[in-house]
């Protein structure tokens, strides 16, 4: 873990590796996916259980979960389990609710007789994708059920490989159940995000997918929004937290910070920009010393050797310019006047201000929400909020005397672009005989 | 023309050709395109350079419109068409504006001691496409820049193909300039895209591109979608226009509106629900009548011949639940109480009400955006707006007592999700002494 000057770090041979870490990338798996779209499109859940068979190992003969397997899950968690979803549940609505009411929709009257409007509607179904394998994580049930629920979406189905046992674990289920989620089908990969897509005889079409995957389901998610049929969310890659940090913050924290975000997998990024020397040296010292002590160390160091870094920086505006270029999913800001270093970033998934905000408590509890831009994408990304599952429908409306304050811009955009009848059907207002012979 | 009962048309041969409509399809363009990325991302103009002549059969010497070029187009453009633009800008402008004041970024506090708020940030730097070709449309340079330019963008440039003697229409360059736009490129087609999602010489990168454009274009942008560069706009096809109209509404009017629709080519949809059977058969009639009035009239045959779509409703909930079913770009409600009708409305890009509110108000003039969501796709995709300019980013400040109360909840999901060091970056904080041992 070496030290280096922020200001010559745009020489560090790392430097392009660091900046652009992980994006996602072309697949080169379109044909593959479309030949498990046109199966499944065709045969519906036939199609669907004999690609469990072949990628999940597992002969299904009822793919949706029954109200039995969710009763048997809360047998099978903890009731402090139960009570942390409540928790989480809860903030996570609040600020979803806050996010809905936050929207304002004013008529404005562009001209005399010429009024414009908007309207939020929430996308009526929408489809969730949860990753099967050896990581559980049911807090990203949470983080994308609620705002969809909150939007208002009438209809939330969720998929998920089943295990080789043909169950999904019990944590999932008992999430998605307090959630009031009880369409939960047992399907994976590219042919879960295709009979969402189409619709099987079982699972229910729907208008938006969301929710991480692997390569095959990224692809089916971009090949079903090629498709016309679906909206998909933002590209997501591994985890990154960046802290700007001063002397007056702890070194304890900022170390215990750095591994709470490295330990997700060795291709995560973890990054301190401090205007002092003497903390970063601390951290370095600290994270050497208690790595050790988790069960994911390898994680932790393999992830601060790929894409890690300790930079110095001359002054805190350097750093926050360096944030903006780096834009990362997570940024703590462990400095004097925190909120006033936290307002000066712009490219950001989420900010966690002061001392006392560490990630984990935006991962789990805070109630803002954790599926965020990765790889440097929040300089044109958002994290997930109710506005992903809602749509905005414009409304207009205008007077006889509206519209012919309008005519001459009507009438001459018409002309230049060629479209006679554009022409004709504001002028036909204004003149019931038959004038259209001049429109042409 | 032939005209049929709504309740019917589920039965219907065509049903399912009109409801589906056009809609992006996969092109199987991707390594031709990802050969033009890797050629532009590595030689810049030189390859741009290549492909223009290749592609266009120009050889251009810049690429770069000049001033000089610019002060020249204002010399081929009529008076009127500058007046247009202004009336145009302007209107646009006001309700860009108001969108922007319609956000609020309320601070909420989900526990005492936890609170969560955001702020919208404008994506610094976007590149807007602007499609060569027979078809010059300078109105939709100012519906997809006018969004970028109030939500603040600090950087926007345009692409277009030149045409065969290296010029761009200077329609469009008045319209760029009108707006301040300066960064106007002279490239077309994927190398237009490539130029903007890595950067040339010439060409400055950026972080997100909008604008319509053939296949290549459109399988280039979701490239730099899955390349993690930028993001991209919805997807856009054929114009539609969906007319609910009652025995109050004027036949003439409605046929207009159809026609104007149906004229921008033959795969354009026009649909007209009415609980009056007479109206449309004068709709029908008067369509017949003045359709060979316009130079366009091959495109209103063909595609109302192909997409058209006539029909009697039993009611005007039936004719509101069809719509919302079809989810049409835009939608004209022409009935005795339009504003309680629009307002049921729920899947539309956007809804046109009243008589004297004609489609082409709304293309050119009104204020509202004509960049839509198309081929039902209005079901998950809102217009552009300053919100396809902007990102959310979220902010989190806990105290020590606030973290206190999530910390049982952080504990119990970094238990379940496997994560030792999210539960000891909490921990940490409540002490400082060596306890972290007992986090593992």
């Amino acid at each position: 873990m070496k030290i280096i000057k922020l200001a010559k770090f745009k020489l560090d041979k790392n430097y392009t590796k660091i900046m652009k870490r992980s994006g996602e990338q072309y697949s080169g798996l379109f044909d593959t996916v479309k030949n498990i779209f046109n199966e499944v499109c065709q045969r519906g859940d036939i199609a669907v259980k004999e690609y469990t068979k072949q990628f999940d190992s597992v002969d299904l003969k009822n793919f949706k979960v029954s109200k039995q397997e969710i009763q048997e899950a809360y047998t099978k968690v903890d009731a402090n389990y139960v009570k942390a979803l409540e928790q989480s549940i809860n903030n996570i609505t609040l600020v979803c609710k806050q996010q809905i009411r936050d929207i304002k929709n004013t008529v404005i009257e562009t001209q005399p007789g010429v009024r414009v409007w908007q309207k939020w509607n929430p996308i009526e179904k929408v489809g969730l994708y949860v990753p099967g394998g050896r990581a559980l994580y049911p807090s990203s049930v949470l983080m994308n059920a609620i705002p969809a629920k909150v939007a208002g979406c009438k209809q939330i189905s969720l998929t998920t490989p089943p295990q080789k046992n043909g169950n999904i674990a019990p944590e999932i289920l008992v999430a998605a159940d307090r959630l009031g989620i009880n369409k939960i089908f047992k399907i994976g990969g590219a042919q879960a995000i295709a009979s969402l897509v189409y619709g099987t005889e079982t699972v229910p079409k729907v208008y938006k997918i969301v929710g991480p995957g692997n390569a095959y389901v990224a692809t089916a998610k971009l090949y079903g929004l090629m498709s016309g049929e679906i909206s998909i969310d933002s590209p997501a890659g591994p985890s990154e937290v960046f802290i700007i940090a001063d002397e007056t913050a702890d070194p304890k924290f900022i170390a215990a910070d750095l591994m709470a975000d490295a330990e997700h997998g060795p291709d995560g990024a973890s990054v301190l920009i401090s205007t002092s020397k003497k903390l970063i040296e601390k951290v370095v010292e600290e994270i050497e010393n208690k790595a050790k002590q988790f069960k994911t160390q390898n994680n932790i160091t393999n992830s601060i050797e790929n894409y890690g870094l300790f930079a110095i920086a001359k002054s805190t505006d350097e750093a926050i310019a360096f944030a903006n270029e780096y834009a990362p999913e997570h940024i703590q800001i462990m400095t004097k006047n925190a909120l006033i270093v936290a307002d000066k970033i712009y490219n950001a998934g989420s900010v966690f201000v002061g001392n006392y905000t560490c990630k984990s408590a935006g991962d789990y509890a805070s109630g803002a929400n954790h599926v965020l831009p990765t790889g440097g994408s929040a300089k044109t990304f958002s994290g997930l909020s109710v506005f992903d599952f809602m749509k905005r429908i414009e409304y207009q409306q205008c007077s006889k005397q509206g519209l012919d304050r309008l005519r001459n811009t009507i009438n001459t955009f018409a002309d230049v672009e060629g479209l006679p009848a554009h022409k004709y059907s504001c002028g036909v207002r204004f003149n019931n005989n038959k004038t259209y012979e001049k429109f042409s």
